[in-house]
């Protein structure tokens, strides 16, 4: 299907002098690239869109200590490819995903010094995707990156939906504003005490635009390995955007040796959001899986040890109150325990008997192992051992309990942001785990990053995140990463690495809330880097953090939160709230029982950023759909259009929606579960309350 | 044999508001310590010898960002102890070593905010010992170090034998100077490319100071663990020193969980010369083996595939010259071979006859291993493969030839500076070696730092150094390491760390060459915190650095390297020549070959820094006894006096000397062996051409 062929424009530039443009169409043809030479020999693109110029002419390049591939370029070369493939992931949203584009690889030369750089563009139906190739040089081929030129100039004030710049963080709730407002609406933001935040207007990818015309540019990067990771700098009032590299803390983004290919810079581009949400173009611009046999990789739901903690009654983490404690040197044998550590074994047998008879595959439990007594790690060479339980976890008798009750152990790693000494233990920690038949992780990194010249983000972070994927892989080890460099798609690569959080989750329901228009905003943003670990299934929408007694309310009915299984698609889900407040609503909690995890087909019915989204989705091992509508603070009306069913068959749709009365401030737990004949072609109008949603299982009549 | 009292004075100062000094004597009486708070309630020490002072009231204390353990204090607490014990090294100049000290532990309590520290003196005979304890206090317990208040006030303008202050490398000839003419002598040095020098006058430790009267002080520091390298800020005409703690590149020194207690300062003192070469100060102030069973610990002779890469013909360590050969990534058995890479299956056979016909235990191979194409570590992620041979060294071979030949390989890790990804494949590299029989590893550190925070010598890398010993105690590896963190005496604790190199060892013969005096003053110096593989054993004196042309002349006749292996002890003792040039000279390989490596009993005879040392050493398996003497520049005629032979019994001593023209500018490799009947009481005059030696082996006549 692949093939070759060199543009009569790529011929003839070798012979002039000055530059020749080269342009290419998407393979639907909406979309037009094209890349130029500026009068300096600057690299320049531009992209169309319904032939409307959505990006006006952009810088490209990069810039090195060594070596500027910046200016002084002519076009050397050109060459055109159209490619039309399809693949099929180990598990996602849909069990075969085209990738279909037309390519162009511009090659860029440039004389005194010598220089060439050739830029790799993917114009697909639903974006573009372009990527830096610094091929072997004439001159330095050991650079040190200090600055990427990338520009994305827009053509109009578009609104923005974003988060700010951060070398450590990226938990933040999402502003809606425009270029020109975007100074007025990052200065409301809190620091977070470790994170750095950049200075002036830079903000995060992946982030969204919608211009005056309707039309929604998703912007983001693929396949982000040995590299850091891309913030954008803002000129509000050029509507334009620059790169912004990650630095270590000695101002260095990038240690390069060429050959080297960067991640690739994307736009999803659509005028119908629903377009943006089914993209698959990050996963597209990634490499296949580098696991071959990937039959160990098991999508999951999983319940956890943890809501315990952050919702009252001070329970902790840590086993004891001593804050000196030391891991492995300390006897933990002798320290006085503080009765209010969940983590204990006859806690654990309770959250394995109830996921043991409701079908949930696994039970994480967080605050099992040594070093949680103080949180002071920056300080510290050492804040935790991953092969040493606390005393009140018996370890192998949990092991064997979980075993013969059919649930997988989840083991948490949390490294305090001790990147490095997690490494150190690395290879130890995985043998535990398979020694004792754990085959899944949920890493953390909360703290200021050791080695301590590194942010959450830099390039040495981002080979970390690698390093620790690829060990996983050898172990059979699937990963659920937090506050990991932020997902690019390299879980297509690593189909292994089954979620990640990596952007502010459900837990900051008990930490003053997530509106309702969160969740609606993140599929658009954070999600088309890779599934997120958002945490849904939250039944007790009211709390009081580490029972501090601020009541919390969450952003959310009960309702919604069945939901977020269809519009927060992860493999690795969790079902986040106590067993006892899933009994009290267990007629709900059967929703929870039956969504899958793993998808056959997906169609975005409605969708707009920050207000609702609607989808329906087909489970990967049955031909049941399942729909989930969500709404922002307003009531609304999904409108569910069922002609994705087969015709001239017959239904139930089993609808858990929100209660006529119900509202997420007000009366979020009133919630109604009723059975609909439906066939394909009918449109379900569903009602949604504020801050509402609703999920629907469709079945075959029998 | 311990015992604990309680001094009166420690009882008074609790009544007392102004401070109660408080003094010790050491065992014999010859040094006088003094501590006391000065009017500021700063802690102060002062130290007497023989009636004089030789340190004058000096500062102690510890600057953290959250607490200042400086002044406001008074002596709360005084406790005093004598100890008397020994100890059995597992291997070392002696087989049992005395432990004799006066200790006192002074309580320092301040008010407002509340502090305390407990500075710990240990008075030997020898010397002086103390380190800070930082207990558990009612204010912040994790500390953020930036600044250690130690002085070190003289009295004189005493001489100063030292090597230039450096985060990163002690590998510089020494200056033998002043207090005064410190600055000048410290100009002179070249900057070491990588390395980060400190600026002003700042100097490393060890270092050696004479008086005017004639006594010598070692300064060093024991037991340095969890805390950064200790350099010496110096103040010339102050004839003071300060404390200087190497920081990371983020300006911070330590970071410190309390209690912690820091390495010992030392002090070793005497006006014998003699005294300084046999004190075992240092070792006695590192804790006891953590190693139980030490059996498989073997202190060895090696030689080694490495001097061929630093003599001549271009030999290379790499395998190609395809300098972006990527390690793990590219196909070794693909690039095309250099055929100058010594490395190679065919060679090591070489080695392995020559070591197995001629009784050397090990022969180290550097070189065999994918990734020396380049030397650009710091711009990569990965340097180089633990468990990848090139393809000409056939590892299964080698291993099952050397076993069958009764000769064990030894493994080279060159991390080019990069212990972060050593770290990530240290357990596998271990697992490897022992896969492969392998149980000694030569470890190196050649390059900056990554991580990119640290220096060779910060805190991190200090915790590195100790992490790698560890874990390779673990596997029963033993490790002679270069460019690690300087040694200070860890090797009692973790003895299967056999030799380090951190000074200017042998392989500068070829660059440049090492003056005769240069192994005249390491003893008194580096060899005070353990033992150097300093390399020695070259046979051909004149070469070319890697063949470029540029003959440099060794500092040494042939006579002297055989000395050198009593001068320069060592219990993991490199044969460095290649085996041709000692088949050239096989009558003197025959020293190389009986001289054992461990020692029951040590003499040092004669000794001036920086002029001449003379020793004598009796085999820890065999009554034998074997003498060495060097001298620097200058002819000599050493006097060793044989009182240390057991009485009334007859030996032969066989004696290697420098011919009567030797001189190792003109004539270095004239030397002669004979034997002479010898017996205890006799002197025996021993000639030594000028940068010559001699070495001796005594037998019983039978």
């Amino acid at each position: 299907m692949k093939f070759k062929q060199l543009l009569l424009a790529g011929f003839l530039v070798s012979t002039i002098l000055s530059a020749e443009a080269a342009d290419i169409y998407s393979p639907g043809g909406e979309l037009k690239l094209n890349v130029d030479v500026n009068a300096a020999g600057q690299p320049v693109y531009s992209l169309i869109y319904k032939g409307k110029e959505l990006v006006s002419p952009s810088r490209l390049g990069i810039q090195a200590d060594e070596t500027k591939f910046s200016d002084g370029f002519r076009i050397e070369q050109v060459d055109t490819v159209t490619v039309d493939r399809s693949w099929e992931p180990v598990w996602g949203e849909y069990s075969t995903v085209r990738d279909h584009f037309r390519e162009m690889a511009v090659k860029f030369v440039a004389e005194d010094p010598a220089r060439e750089m050739t830029v790799r563009f993917r114009l697909f139906d639903d974006g573009l995707g372009f990527r830096y190739e610094l091929p072997v040089q004439k001159g330095p081929n050991y650079l040190t990156v200090k600055d990427e030129l990338t520009e994305f100039n827009f053509t109009g004030n578009h609104k923005l939906y974003c988060i700010p710049g951060d070398y450590d963080t990226d938990e933040y709730l999402w502003s809606e504003t425009t270029f020109t407002d975007l100074p007025q609406a990052l200065s409301s933001y809190k620091r977070h005490s470790e994170a750095q935040r950049t200075g002036g207007t830079t903000i995060q990818t992946p982030m969204l635009i919608k211009t005056a015309d309707g039309v929604y540019v998703n912007m983001h990067e693929a396949a982000l390995d040995g590299y850091p990771a891309m913030l954008l700098d803002v000129e509000p009032d050029k509507f334009s955007m620059k790169s912004h590299l990650v630095p270590d803390r000695l101002g260095v983004s990038a240690y390069l040796q060429l050959p080297f290919a960067t991640p690739w810079r994307t736009l999803i581009v659509s005028d119908d959001a629903r377009d943006i949400l089914a993209s698959q173009l990050v996963l597209n611009l990634n490499e296949p899986s580098k696991i071959e046999d990937t039959s160990w990789i098991k999508p999951m739901k999983f319940m956890g040890v943890w809501w315990e903690m952050f919702t009252g009654n001070q329970k902790t983490w840590a086993y004891s109150d001593d804050a000196l404690a030391k891991p492995g040197i300390t006897d933990y044998s002798k320290l006085k325990p503080n009765g209010r550590h969940p983590a204990n074994t006859e806690n654990v047998k309770k959250y394995i008997d109830f996921a043991s008879a409701n079908g949930i595959d696994g039970v994480l439990v967080e605050g099992w192992n040594e070093g949680w007594e103080d949180w002071a790690s920056y300080r510290k060479n050492r804040q935790f051992l991953f092969d040493k339980p606390y005393p009140d976890f018996d370890l192998p008798y949990l092991r064997d309990y979980a075993k013969e009750k059919g649930v997988k152990l989840i083991m948490h790693h949390e490294t305090a942001a001790n990147a490095s000494d997690y490494e150190k233990q690395l290879d130890r920690a995985f043998q535990f785990m398979k020694d004792n038949n754990y085959d899944a992780v949920k890493t953390g990194y909360v703290g200021a990053i050791i080695p301590r010249s590194e942010h959450h983000t830099s390039q040495w972070m981002v080979d970390h995140a690698r390093h620790v994927i690829e060990r996983a892989a050898e172990y059979k080890i699937m990963v659920d990463s937090h506050e990991a460099p932020r997902p690019t798609g390299l879980c297509r690569t690593y189909p292994n690495w089954l979620a990640q959080e990596s952007a502010r989750g459900g837990e900051f329901e008990s930490m003053g809330g997530n509106p309702p228009s969160h969740t609606c905003i993140l599929p658009f943003t954070r999600l088309k880097g890779g599934p997120m670990d958002y945490t849904p299934g939250l039944f007790e929408t009211r709390m009081s953090y580490y029972g501090e007694g601020k009541d919390s309310q969450a952003g959310t009915t009960l309702a919604r939160q069945l939901a977020l299984y269809l519009t927060m698609p992860s493999p690795m889900q969790m079902v986040c709230d106590l067993p006892e407040n899933y009994e009290r609503f267990y007629d709900a909690f059967q929703f929870i029982k039956d969504v899958p995890v793993d998808w056959a087909d997906s169609r975005y019915l409605e969708a707009e950023p920050n207000r609702y989204i609607t989808v329906a989705r087909r489970d990967k091992n049955s031909d049941d759909w399942f729909v989930g509508a969500i709404t922002d603070e307003n009531a609304r009306t999904a409108e569910i259009d069922l002609s994705f069913l087969p015709k001239n068959e017959k239904f139930i749709a089993t609808i858990y929606e929100d209660a006529p009365d119900a509202d997420w401030k007000e009366n979020p737990q009133a919630y109604r579960i009723r059975n609909v004949d439906v066939k394909s072609g009918m449109k379900l109008k569903q009602k949604l309350a504020p801050g509402g949603g609703a999920a629907i299982r469709i079945t075959k009549k029998k």
